[in-house]
């Protein structure tokens, strides 16, 4: 057939209009300030280190003016009686950091990173790995996050992919060296055409069982990698019109393939949380997994509550109208709160902006609901955000990790604080306080009948209600920023 | 003190706030080309008829311009083997039509219905009532939805609200005759500043006794009534701020709340369909029962999916950011699809504006899911709808209800069209036939394993993906309106 | 006709529905703990102070605990030059702290403070104002803003009115004494029932008439006591459906009007600064004066751009798809930065929730636009928020009132700092560099046609473009607060 | 320097991930049931038709189910005195029918028109550009409109740019004949990472000198082809951040370049309106044109109003929280009213989705102000609106035009037939008739100061308020659907 031949000289003319918005673009920029070497073919090495300029980064205290080092991180210092390090378990994704082009649906990409040659070969995904690891050990963080096909070349076959992947993941097992593995793992089960009208919950028989093969072995290499837990994000199981969906067939589907993951699971020994990534919308117009309280009706619906956890995105979180403190809450009252994409949204827009989270307030509310839940681990805090598409110099991939980093870690100390001061968790036990009763103990026990209430209220006559005190709330929550 | 005999003499006068801003502006208007006798006194009764200048509203066919007449519904008319009746089953809510005022959080009242003579009292009150009947009869509905305390005045005391209830109950069941009777009946627990932290979710014990005793009587008269349903709105069943909420508790509270009106159900011999009314917010920031996913999650949490179901309202599928087509297909595939509350919202505009719904492309989605569903009964159509504040002629009250009849009665008519046309119904088949095949049934039962599906994928090579045809199903759907 | 007669007595009971709201529910709560003398009857008077639990609100610097005082604000303290009550020139609203009763449009009133004896009398009404003075004078606050029918009560006839009113800015003169003067005032053009369809655009010439005379007194009384500004709200002044509206006579009418204010302010001597308050919706479907951006071309094409600056309030800013700062910063660069009302809203949330601001991120923002203005005098800081229907205690409000300050101040303080620090001026200075020069200079005064440019765009071969540095400038930003 | 040869080597290579997607992707769908015969190699030429199985559409009324058949659009059918066409003025986007990929921010392109060769090259421009034109022919429609760098490739310099788009515009003339040619044209500024930062508002002055190259070219090819206006979507003249921006200086930039271009029409005697098409974001946080009015402020601050008009897009429109019929209705009654551009979005996503219009009745209100207004000439109507990424057949090209031309065609007969019928139209003009007196020529004239009015409020006493009678005017039409 012809298309074979085509496909061949695809890879030489790009069919692509964004790839060649890129080509016109010219000379990536090699930050000479920066010092590094420009790379100049696929087939050449890396010399010497890929952020010459930047040393590792260290803690020097609120009163520091430098950039490239931690206001409030400190990794080792104990607060609320564990290590920050313990508490925060801090991941860098290696999509945004590695992956990311600036290129957005009106735009070509503007990032030209040093060692990049242009290329997706084998080679450059290897060298990138080894620039994702200088990156994670510059900043001093223990884990990161990957897609399957993010880290290696995609292949023309399953098995060709296969084989890229191993290779990338060989070398990745190897630069991991004792302290670092992956928080999680997963596949990209979105990008490709095949999955357009989604995977487990495709339209096609075909695509369906080409998802099951990749992610099997996403779990595979996660599992080989050390990782603690692998992540679902249903990025396409979802509809565009419910004229052309058939919902109810699509969700038994997406139910069965998650059976057959908890199956695989077990069957190679991975004993990683599974992690499920509820998003209301975008790419898709509905995600099936739109917040928390759905993803958990799907999952008490099909029997998998005991199998999965979720993993909270306070951008996915305030895109479904609610603030991220209340999916993180919805998620820990159930027993679900499993991990944290650290990133934040702008409040006036529509879409996944995946910023990485600068709001001390906001930051406070998602390390307090952490702090209740006792921890993350074995998850923690990927930081799925991204540099803005006009950030373009090598020094903003640190800037913008450091900076989420900073905040995730003065949230700590707000919410030690809030938590030591006590006058909050004080004025909310106070106000149940009315059920702390015999009454209020029939009623929690499930025993208080309707008649038995009625003859209580008909005693009791108007219930007294007392002031709801939130402006008081908000001064104490204020005054520990 | 005095204010204990002011608040003696407010109980006649005052009880219900919303009424005492009707009459506080200034004179009613007696519309004078409706010929309708001015009320003098709450003692004195209304003569002759409410509506004296509107005539039993009958079916015109499409060709009519007269706005008193209905234009695309003919009830005993088939359509899909039913009568349109009985496929809409459509019921007048008592509050909006009968109680609503006009005021906004920035207006006072606008309405000065002729019958009204600024009272709450109990003459007051059943005066209303009959208005009530002569309009559902006019209208050629034969279903009704009420709240307690808006049918009747408050008391001092429980014993004195429910001895008011019963009396205007004991009218409305005589009005009723044997051809209407109430789609549904609920208590009014969001009013009252008692229910201010919520009913069963307050804060304080004593309310949620009181909260049980009112629902404990509102179910009683609702099934003396008859009524095919009863209906939980939890208004105030949410939080306005995480900060002084413990959100586990109160849901806790909750369901063991529910879990009493169902043993009281079953005490008394209620076979009605429990309802729950999903709602994101307004006036909480947060309503517990935020969707049909989050309902139904909290139902399945707390075992209490075979005594409940859904009734969906469409302006509160839109505020939740779902379609009304969205939210009735996902109450429908988890078998909760009990009863619709028929109204719209503003597609630009934040809040809960409860409009007529006057789309016929939205009427025809709810329809068809309808149709799917076999029809709602027990369930129905109920107008939770107001006239727009603006909107102060008593014929506005009939011409509403006539356009949001139609604009049903055409959606039914448009979605039959479709049905019987099929060719739908047919793309959609047609889209999901590869899992029509072995390893598609093997995936449907639960049997095909990663393994499996990994040898499959790889012996298929690339699948072929087929378009998903959006644009045709549009064209379709839109030529059947 | 009787309905007469009681239209009189309701006019001595029940004019302001608002309140009778308030009485209907039931007595009364006297906070024992406050100490304070119930209300016995309208004709009584209050004895003694008001909040006599609450002294003067005193700065007591960050590390107090103490709610009841500032942490942040000290009035007198120098912060860039000048003092911070120069800065900030606060503003107490008088409708939400002292009108304000809880209604909301699902829920009867939940505030019953002690000096409140159910009536809307002139004596009552000179009570609550002798309250508004002692909590301005704790507060240590020196202007207050007002609406015409809060402030007194509303009379059968418009002269009726204007005595009632008269008789209560008399009292307020007396009570301002030489330190506290109105921030601004303004008609309250909204609640009245005849204000349904807008007052200066409403399709009724008698209500545009009625308006007129309502804003011409208003603006006398704001003139009297000494007032810096006053403000027009349209909150009326808008849709709710195109259908039925003829937008352009309205627009028209709406211009007339507020020419006509003009010449009535120059007629009498009043030379505070007139204001538009934008705001997007809610009363209306569309208030015309949307935003700042539409507000300025309404002002624009009818010639009044020297006439009129604006009021921007932060929750309206949000509602309208801004942030606060965009609102302020568009009002600023195009000199009509006038005043602003310092509140904000829940971001989950589609309607004004008029909170008190509590994020010290939002309030540095808000400063820095103001330091950049160099201040707002004649205008300020008006409080346009409220307690939460919740929060019932007469001590929530100073409470809310404190925690509006100290925020505000707060971010007066940050602000400084970054100011002082230099490196986000720098930042943006540095970005813009290349217009400093010859052809950035011919471009800005006009003169560089498109053959000139694309002269020097051949020359120049493909642009040099920066980093844009958003994560460097959002790092300096919250390293301030 | 190296980069030249890495430019070259891209050309094999292509850095962007989004290409490489591709690449893996597989054969190209040459549809074989619609007879075309695949592209092989950039070089050769298409044989025979593009679209060999479709024939010219043609209108066979509204009982056909045809899909390929128009049922409501009859081109020279008079309604209300004009053509249909003459009413309506189609136009094809080039851009989203011949470059659209299918491409978003989670995926790779899915479209593979069996005509692409997988090149940019000018022989694939062309051919393209022959595709374009038997398309617009099979569809029956007279315009297209197109940005520069979508109909021929861009170049390593601006000097080569310019020439390959001599080149295929030379094509597109020729192939244009007599009787088509552009609505409208443009510059695509957005696309290129030089345009990170905007063109007109980028941060550096060698940005707004190429931007102003590319404009002035386009302008020129726009004159040439015929083109009766020309458009500035302003996608990145906003900012995305305002803590690195100085907002009042990249205002007055793009005051400046809008100035210089009216020079430049001027100059080479274009005739055409010059268009500005609003939009509220994205990709942008903030674009400077966010709506209607927002653009009417910035021309009538700069002294714009004389050369510009608006051209709305419904999508944009509710992106900005509007409807559509409100933007029009802004712009007409401020005579901005240039040109429409037809698609729609979806109500409960918050990007832009430019789906093709299909709501009968929100065409209907299009249709109702475009006859207001006297129909748009020299303006028209833009299908700027592509398929969904998963539509993949060459068919769904033609079914989604057609649904478009169909839907605004019949929104044009419904508006036809309410205005012909007249009563909404009636209701509107009764609404206002008090003004239609002495005291209302009187405002209208602005000449009744606020004493006068004042005098006559006094006289009048309490104004009556009729009923807005929305719920008639919806009502009336939803009869003319």
């Amino acid at each position: 057939m012809k298309w074979k031949m085509k496909a061949i000289l695809f890879l030489f003319f790009c069919l692509n209009w964004a790839f060649l918005a890129v080509v016109a673009v010219g000379p990536p920029i090699c930050s000479a300030d920066l010092g590094g070497e420009c790379s100049d073919a696929a087939s050449d090495d890396w010399k010497g280190e890929f952020f010459p300029d930047i040393k590792k980064i260290k803690y020097e205290g609120p009163s520091s003016k430098n950039p490239l080092s931690y206001k409030w991180y400190n990794a080792n210092e104990e607060i609320l009686g564990k290590k920050m390090k313990d508490w925060l378990r801090f991941s860098v994704a290696f999509w945004h950091t590695f992956r990311g082009t600036g290129a957005d649906p009106f735009g070509a990409p503007t990032k030209y990173w040093p060692w990049e040659d242009g290329t997706n070969s084998l080679a450059m995904a290897k060298r990138r790995m080894r620039a994702n690891f200088e990156f994670i050990n510059k900043l001093g963080v223990e884990r990161w996050c990957f897609h399957d096909r993010d880290i290696a070349p995609d292949g023309k076959t399953l098995a060709e992919a296969n084989a890229n992947l191993d290779e990338v993941v060989a070398l990745a097992k190897e630069l991991q060296g004792t302290k670092i593995h992956p928080l999680w793992g997963t596949a990209q089960l979105f990008m490709h055409p095949r999955y357009m009208h989604g995977a487990a919950t495709s339209s096609e028989v075909g695509v369906y069982a080409y998802a099951a093969a990749q992610v099997k072995k996403a779990m595979e290499v996660t599992h080989y990698l050390g990782g603690e837990n692998y992540v679902f994000w249903g990025g396409r199981e979802g509809y565009q019109s419910l004229l052309n969906t058939d919902m109810k067939r699509e969700l038994d589907h997406l139910a069965r393939f998650f059976q057959a993951a908890v199956d695989w699971k077990k069957k190679i020994g991975f004993n990683g949380t599974l992690l499920i990534e509820p998003k209301p919308q975008e790419p898709t117009k509905h995600q099936y997994d739109w917040d928390a309280a759905t993803a958990t009706s799907f999952l008490q619906k099909y029997g998998l509550t005991e199998e999965f956890k979720l993993n909270i995105e306070c951008n996915h979180a305030t895109l479904s109208g609610h603030s991220c403190f209340h999916e993180l809450e919805t998620a820990r009252i159930n027993g679900l709160l499993g991990n944290i994409d650290a990133n934040t949204g702008d409040p006036q827009v529509g879409w996944d902006t995946d910023q990485f989270m600068t709001d001390i307030g906001e930051a406070t509310l998602v390390m307090l609901s952490v702090v209740r839940n006792g921890g993350l681990a074995p998850g923690g805090f990927n930081f799925d955000a991204k540099l803005r598409r006009e950030s373009t110099d090598v020094e903003d991939l640190f800037i913008s990790h450091i900076s989420g980093i900073d905040t995730m870690a003065r949230g700590l100390r707000n919410a030690a604080k809030l938590i030591e001061y006590g006058s909050l968790d004080e004025l909310v036990r106070k106000r149940y306080q009315s059920f702390d009763s015999e009454i209020g103990a029939l009623i929690e026990a499930g025993k208080a009948d309707f008649e038995t209430l009625e003859k209580n209220a008909m005693e009791w006559g108007e219930p007294a209600v007392a002031s709801g005190k939130q402006e008081l709330a908000e001064m104490i929550f204020q005054s520990a920023l």
